[in-house]
């Protein structure tokens, strides 16, 4: 059996969808890498009551550990360390250096800053924040909230809590002085490794993939594996004892011989990834002339620090003039097969090389809807083409979804399309290589 | 006391963060539209004990309505339909003529897609997918797989679970059936309206707002309201009954005049909604050039069904020739001023606007980091300018987090730039007419 740890949230705007939370996800990743699984996420809103009874269930669950965050702040609705320390029954006292330095950090930042606030207000709230549990373990503010390491009560062997601030760069920079913590140290002394490989693919179906881990039979029993469809690439991630290299090493060359051809990361590198590697080992640039993406594949291609290596920029030409003016299209050949077709894709993608100067060119135009759709032309054709002057890769899909569904997709596929052309290359050489 | 409801979305994939939940929001937001609060969302993976354990938890919390995203396949680890039954002790049983519908729809599927699969894996499948506990309403199918409300046991008052499929586009379609199913329409009977307003604010502090609500004493007792800080808006959320529509109004017209020239919205509507409705009313058209940000403020101003109607295009003017060759920016300028620099936004604003052949012009160049900062320009730094051919208006920030971060942000307060020029015109107005 695995050591299993719950994560609260706290917080009724991640409740009720106004925020998304970041915390549940990046302290998953970091409980793996230590040996720990994940069991649960609980959200509850700021409500003393709701609270207390996430960590009834979770401790009742049996989980090793507890992590909580956010409700840390200086204010009244921030209860966290006072529900936490009535749940482990350990009472709070005030801990007035740590009051001090909590203090010093709130003066120095509202100097930096110019603010004046209420001083007797101010003062409430550090002395809130400095209110430990006894026994507990002070995680020193990366903002001006600490955090806390609060052990089961007396005599039991309960999981201890650890509790975090809300803001993910607070949390993520905590995270190591939560980890140095006796009563987590302890945890992390009794987990295994867990290790976590990933393989992504591109055009091959869930149930093809699911018959062929089928004919597999019992060779993956103690992998767990799980397969996720997400904007049409197939992402396998497979977690498993360190003791069961050689098991996954076996799936991965079955994967491999089976899909050769959709098989695009064996070492679960993202397109993006990808898409760089190929162009900085090739030493070529790109650039962009988009429509219905209006610049989000020049962001992602971006998205990457030291992009400006091969990105040189990009065109976004949302008005049929303004792919006239700045990409150089033809007026009379949207007049005569429209602004979304196979040509003017084509034209975009040679115009984005030539007025970019760029080796690699990338064209999209499409209907990204609700409006502009037509039996022949429906909402979510898009139309693509690659270019690298010499080679031109049009193509063209139809993208179910919403607006922004197919806008998001698209991007994706000329990431795809990006890849393949610099693929060729390599294709051709191993089967020169094997001629 | 609020009719108050739990959710629990299975998925290993999103409990270890590599997909984002989206139905816990949108189920909560639903929901709130029919008076019923939410009180927690639980995420667990694919383990029945798991998901046992989550049903029991809120089924002891006392909720009136628990719903289940996910784990609806055809294949053996989809097993929520399974673990409710056996929670509301509802024994499975096939459901025959469910059966045949299914078979029908995949049957339609496979010829539309032209797959192929193994006929007894489907046939069991879909078997699979037609077992309904006892006395359990079923939900049609969207995709292939059916959903479910499931009543409590026999002669006990707990709450009912609707079970519904993972994927967004299949759980929203079936929400209508959900609702009209006998056992929540008794739930949503007893529901009060619950009413939720939205104010947001751009330049004031948390704690300002704090004081001010602090000096409103006890007359907003009665309305919940939480506030959260993103990305430099401050968002005031209030939640109410009916019965206290004059409080919220009060509130509302306290915090008009405790910060008139930073509540922006007054209504709720984003920021870029009402970028674009000013950009509508005042008939203008709008053109970027950016460097940092990389086409991502054309992309966002482009989210908006609608917007070719005012955005003509931009420029992604990633490398210092684009800037030149696409925007027109002297290279003898970047060379003295640097890329990153006042004048440099101010010529791309004026690029944008002559090459797009706009009203409006967006220059945005900054230091998006990790790399390429220095103590007198910083990563972070970021110029702005926007322009109308009369007017320019340049800004400078020097924007805090990761690559990212800094991005994203960049594109907000792009945003908010443009707001502000739009709406001097309103305040002269306003100023002459009141003069």
């Amino acid at each position: 059996m695995s050591t299993r740890a719950g994560i609260v949230v706290t917080g009724t705007e991640v409740l009720t969808g106004r925020v998304t939370d970041r915390n549940g996800p990046w302290l998953a990743e970091q409980l793996r890498l230590v040996g720990i699984d994940i069991a649960e996420i609980v959200v509850v809103g700021d409500r003393p009551d709701d609270l207390t009874a996430a960590l009834q269930h979770l401790t009742a669950a049996g989980l090793e550990l507890i992590i909580t965050s956010g409700g840390l702040g200086p204010t009244a609705d921030d209860l966290t360390a006072r529900v936490v320390g009535e749940f482990q029954r350990r009472p709070l006292a005030l801990d007035a250096a740590l009051e001090q330095r909590i203090a010093a950090i709130v003066e120095r930042l509202q100097r930096g800053r110019g603010w004046t606030v209420d001083p007797e207000a101010q003062a409430a709230g550090t002395r809130k924040q400095s209110l430990v549990p006894a026994g507990a373990t002070v995680l020193e503010p990366v903002g001006t909230a600490p955090g806390l390491v609060v052990p089961a009560p007396d005599r039991t062997d309960g999981p201890p809590v650890v509790v975090l601030p809300g803001p993910p760069r607070e949390l993520q920079g905590m995270w190591p002085a939560a980890l140095a913590a006796p009563a987590v140290t302890a945890i992390v002394a009794q987990a295994e490794e867990l290790r976590q490989r990933t393989l992504r693919l591109w055009g091959t179906m869930e149930s093809e993939l699911a018959a062929m881990m089928r004919a597999q039979g019992d060779a993956l029993d103690d992998l767990e594996i799980t397969t996720c469809l997400r904007d049409g690439e197939l992402e396998i991630v497979t977690r498993y004892a360190p003791g069961e290299q050689d098991a996954y090493e076996r799936f991965a060359a079955a994967v491999a011989e089976a899909f050769p051809r959709t098989l695009f990361s064996p070492d679960g590198a993202s397109i993006d990834e990808i898409v760089a590697r190929l162009l900085r080992e090739r030493g070529l640039t790109i650039a962009t002339a988009e429509s219905c993406t209006a610049g989000l594949l020049a962001g992602r291609l971006t998205e990457l620090a030291g992009s400006s290596d091969y990105v040189l920029g990009g065109l976004v030409v949302y008005s049929n003039l303004a792919k006239h003016d700045l990409a150089g299209v033809p007026l009379e050949l949207i007049d005569r097969v429209g602004a979304v077709s196979e040509e003017v894709a084509v034209a975009l993608a040679e115009g984005a090389r030539s007025r970019l100067h760029s080796d690699l060119g990338v064209g999209i135009t499409g209907i990204a809807g609700p409006g502009g759709g037509s039996t022949e032309k429906p909402v979510g054709l898009v139309h693509f083409c690659v270019s690298d002057g010499v080679r031109q890769r049009p193509a063209r899909w139809v993208i179910p979804g919403g607006r922004s569904e197919v806008r998001a997709r698209a991007v994706l596929l000329a990431l795809h399309l990006v890849r393949r052309l610099l693929e060729e290359d390599s294709d051709e050489a191993s089967a020169q290589a094997g001629a």
